[in-house]
């Protein structure tokens, strides 16, 4: 009789789950992101992150309490680009689809690449190479490029080649992204999105954003200084990227994590 | 053999996905969030949400480029209330875990008891009533509480009691919230996390935020104005709660979705 009941009870909680919420219970989840702080990563000329202390201790009505204010650039840290960021008329970070931001995790791996080209642009072939390996690119799918540049970050000067603030370290940009071809392949994939572990979806000594370009006329946004992808499989995980919503925002802070199932 | 081949390639394609993305393929999302804009709801003493332009146009480049700042309290529009807000040495909004924020969504509707009492707390019966119909709260759930509030954000006067700013208008806040009973039969559940469509867990005349420190020094944190919940059934969505990841923040903004399988 206690055999059966703990039976009942086992069966109703696994039917108050979704198929999805269920799938989640097994496997482990992957944060892919950096924490917002003095030494979270901005381009040289943007406004970095600021945190104020509005309260921190006892109260007079004797609970504890902490609460902060924070000021940022839409662009730093893990952040999305959201398609108006560089295209005209294209969807801001509130409108961005939510179907858009979840789906299947396709990581191509450029990190040996990379090792002896620090401004590497990641190409068609390179995307047709994983293909090849690990089946087409689903419709749908969330992108990301592993460079192998997320072990750097926070340290500026090894991360994105130049420590330095202001208009004059622009120059001085060194790290790989996203050929403007290789950008075009993904759209025609129809992918969700585009995540990279750089600054910036174009590399480094881009001057044309190119990639950003060739995405978001098409509003596909891109993530960028995603954290550290070395857990995650070539394909199979489940990539959740929830941006904050910014109304009419060109972008903003990100929270991307994975979903890798049990093998 | 074209048949042949279209076959293999969707098997490709549906093997390159994890069970979870291919369970949220179907069924629908839906956004639980109000946007960031000037009319984003604050508590009456915080920093409400500011944003500047940086630029906005054609560059000289010729690419279209648009980027703004902003400034906010981490406590506003639909957000979470890491358990350090109101628990010394609990944990901050980048450490609560991914497991806790993602998870089988649970919607208790006291729609109708608001209706007649604006002040109303949700307490053990009303928890004990809906798991009598809907079948008991499993371990890791998302507990949303249904206020009906949501469609009256953002008109504070009407969403909260009050459109003053400043601390003299804290005592005419009124809404409904969590009895700290309510907060702990919740905790006695195991479950990861609680929200409501109001700006606090704590209804709007609370002194001492009973709920919160009953969830809090339990690591649990809260949710708050969370957008409309109609659409969502009483069990069976999956909820996906992702804050902004602010290193040692007491919470921040907070982007929440919940997947609804179709019928």
């Amino acid at each position: 009789m206690i055999l059966a009941s703990f039976g009942v009870a086992v069966l109703s909680a696994v039917l108050a789950m979704s198929a999805a919420a269920q799938s989640f219970a097994g496997g482990k989840w992957i944060d892919l992101t950096h924490p917002f702080d003095s030494d979270t990563i901005y381009w040289p000329t943007a406004k970095t992150f600021e945190k104020q202390t509005v309260f921190e201790g006892r109260t007079p009505g004797g609970y504890f309490y902490s609460a902060y204010n924070f000021c940022s650039a839409e662009h730093g840290g893990t952040h999305m680009d959201a398609p108006v960021h560089f295209a005209e008329g294209a969807l801001p970070a509130d409108r961005v689809p939510v179907s858009q931001l979840i789906g299947p995790g396709v990581v191509i791996d450029v990190a040996d690449r990379v090792a002896t080209d620090v401004d590497y642009l990641v190409g068609p072939a390179d995307i047709e190479q994983h293909e090849k390996a690990h089946g087409r690119i689903p419709r749908g799918a969330i992108v990301l490029l592993r460079t192998g540049r997320a072990t750097l970050y926070p340290d500026a000067e090894k991360y994105m080649g130049t420590a330095e603030r202001g208009e004059q370290a622009v120059a001085k940009l060194h790290f790989p992204g996203l050929s403007k071809e290789g950008a075009e392949t993904l759209v025609a994939r129809g992918i969700g999105a585009v995540g990279i572990d750089t600054p910036s979806i174009d590399h480094g000594p881009s001057k044309d954003f190119a990639a950003h370009v060739a995405l978001m006329t098409h509003n596909i946004p891109a993530l960028e200084n995603i954290a550290d992808m070395s857990e995650l499989p070539p394909r199979g995980s489940t990539i959740i990227a929830l941006p904050m919503k910014i109304k009419g925002g060109s972008g903003g802070p990100l929270r991307i994590v994975a979903h890798v199932p049990s093998p």
